[in-house]
């Protein structure tokens, strides 16, 4: 079958209905709502399920395909008239963190329903297959972007029948949302029938609202590596143990929070360390503390950098730990590497801002996202839209009606983009 | 009733039975025996009431009264033939901490024993009555120095009734010790009945053994101050969070235990810090913390030196706090005076000593003992013997046992001084 010569400049002046789009996210912002204005979808929980049940209706009532696969992975399709032709993903993922905002996620996957339902109404046809896609449990609900690993084909065995963890409760989930746990493997797409990814989201950070910008092109999603450590000393009686000969775990421990913050800011402007949580053991106002057990996570674009954080955030534990008299044990307990998105995806964004009059910068992905996986196999590239204070994962999250609109008009000019110029390398 | 005039040198001479007490210790180490050489005897528990049955069958085999108080404290009595003679208190406490040591307290308790079972043996009349007094609850199972606060009539109704912590277990096991809860105020003591208290206990630090003294002649029970000081922050995604924008509880408490721990050494050679604890919310790898609660302590043998360390404290918390963006709550929730002890006592102990050839050197305590409670109603001193190493609440807490003889026979002497001296001040 030989197409008609088409050009992404005949549909320049395509937009997205917004106010369909609009009524699109309310309808399903309803679906967990909390009573502080949040959302509470965790993945495979019955508001989940509920939010797929509205998601296949409104692809259906849009007259496009339902497509769910063995991941529960469940996505709208507009075929290209070539059964040959590779397909563009696009979207993000309908489930939520406890009490999260309404538009983390959500917004990704309802404007890419809502580029298909256009496209298909004017009857636009490309030489792609577009699919609209929303991943399960990219949250973490069960396993940190469950959806998009299984896609990828980058699931092991441990992740569903890891005897260790107790993997049960998840598989009992899976099967409940009718997702058979032993053919999840069977949701891999072969590399070479994808053509893309696109990845519309909120930034849940403050960069574009405090520069005015329209766009954030995210150039990488950060690394992340996140650590055990464990200082040892020794218990003993807080009044009577010589001042002198003491071994206190969280003394040391303290240390190395407060030179690890300072130094990692000194000398890696763009990295981040966090350390979320600490357990003394024995934990009583009158023992010295002989454990301290903090979890610390270090992130960063560069993966040679990543490293050199990594070496030095273990280097300042074992100072700390050497000038208290503790011993100290460091391990990282996961590990996501740096994910670059695609160079020529993000000039079809660019494109597209450019075509829309809106003004982008390049932005890093601090955060998770499912384009970090599916950017492995497929070139990839995420369009951030501003996040009012930068707040995310509370019901207090907000984006300005038209900061989405004009995300979903991104999407749509990236989508024509890629689908109308040369295959993508 | 008039009695000889008699003088200590006439019974100078005496000398505690070593090998009875070790026979005593022996047995007594045996109730609540762990596998790893301790002792597990938690006030009233079934251990503890196993100890306190042997204690009043080992007191009336040696032909001695026993007495119970309301409070639960348990005594060997020897009466003075004068029928209004006050009462000289010596003694310690049988109960433990989990897996504690042989020695702490239970030293103290059978040394007393001896002390009065020779003295009936040798036919010694005292122009005061003897008590060998274990106390309820030292060691804060239930109620820290329960028994000795009891006799003091320090007791307040909360310290049984209060509704807000639940007593209802701690009346229960007094219950079923055989003590009324509602009858423990009767214990209290009038004060002008009391001649003195000595208790001989081992050190629980290392500075006898590292001088090479025989005897510490305590002087001086710190102070304590339990303080719970709590930093706010803003939770928030430790990826997305601007680091220049972050309010991290964790990051200004771990400030905070550096800077007290630096400071109080620097400024209070003899003061006590301790942070021994930290609960961290919401505790999560991935979120900066928005709350770090922390459990410490400040000790001082010096109450003014003690108000100012507690000022110190509270001022470096408040500046750990504004220099990361947080606010603090720090208050009191416990307070025990430092508690002086009789300088006449004090030289009773210090002639016995020279009397046995025993070397000694002054000592502040730095761990809390009944006779803090008690030195507030009647002159008290206490007899602290080498612990190797300076290990105790574990059960590889030690004492040799010449040392032990040694703390005998200062304490029997100690008493003989004292009850044949003038009254006490």
């Amino acid at each position: 079958m030989i197409l008609p010569t088409l050009t992404a400049e005949a549909f320049s002046h395509l937009r997205v209905d917004a106010d369909r789009l609009k009524s699109d996210f309310d309808e399903l912002a309803q679906i967990g709502a909390t009573p502080e204005g949040g959302v509470t979808r965790l993945a495979l929980s019955p508001e989940d399920l509920r939010a797929r049940a509205w998601y296949a209706e409104r692809i259906e009532a849009a007259g496009l395909l339902v497509k769910d696969d063995d991941a529960g992975n469940l996505s709208a399709v507009l075929p290209s008239a070539d059964l040959n032709a590779q397909t563009l993903l696009i979207g993000s993922h309908l489930d939520s963190v406890p009490n999260g905002g309404r538009f983390d996620g959500s917004v990704g996957v309802l404007s890419a329903l809502e580029c298909l339902r256009l496209l298909r109404e004017r009857d636009v046809r490309l030489p792609v297959t577009l699919e609209a896609i929303s991943f399960t449990d990219d949250e973490g609900c069960w396993r940190s972007l469950f959806g998009s690993r299984a896609l990828a084909g980058m699931l092991s065995e441990d992740d569903i029948f890891d005897l260790q963890g107790d993997n049960a409760p998840f598989r009992a989930a899976l099967s409940r949302a009718g997702i058979d746990p032993r053919a999840v493997y069977r949701a891999e797409r072969a590399h070479n029938r994808l053509a893309g990814y696109v990845e519309l989201h909120i930034e849940q950070g403050e960069r574009l609202e405090r520069t005015g910008v329209n766009i954030g092109v995210v150039t990488d999603i950060v690394g992340r590596t996140t650590y055990e450590i464990v200082f040892f000393g020794q218990a003993g009686h807080s009044g009577t143990t010589d001042m002198y000969h003491r071994r206190d775990a969280l003394r040391g421990a303290a240390q190395f929070i407060v030179r690890a913050h300072e130094q990692v800011r000194a000398r890696y402007g763009d990295g981040v360390f966090n350390c979320g949580d600490i357990e003394v053991k024995p934990g009583k106002f009158n023992v010295i503390p002989s454990e301290a057990r903090l979890i610390v996570e270090c992130r960063h674009a560069r993966e040679k950098l990543m490293a050199e954080m990594e070496m030095l955030i273990v280097q300042i534990a074992r100072e700390s730990a050497a000038s208290n008299g503790l011993t100290v044990e460091s391990k990282p307990v996961a590990h996501m590497p740096v994910a670059p998105m695609s160079s020529q995806v993000i000039r079809a964004v660019e494109q597209a801002c450019s075509l829309l009059g809106l003004s982008t910068m390049p932005l890093i992905s601090y955060s998770g996202h499912d384009a970090q996986i599916i950017s492995r196999i497929a070139p990839s590239a995420m369009i951030f839209i501003p996040s009012v204070r930068g707040i995310s994962h509370r019901p207090e999250e907000y984006t300005h009606w038209s900061d989405v609109v004009n995300g979903a008009n991104v999407l749509l000019q990236t989508v024509l983009k890629l689908a109308l110029s040369d295959r993508i390398d």
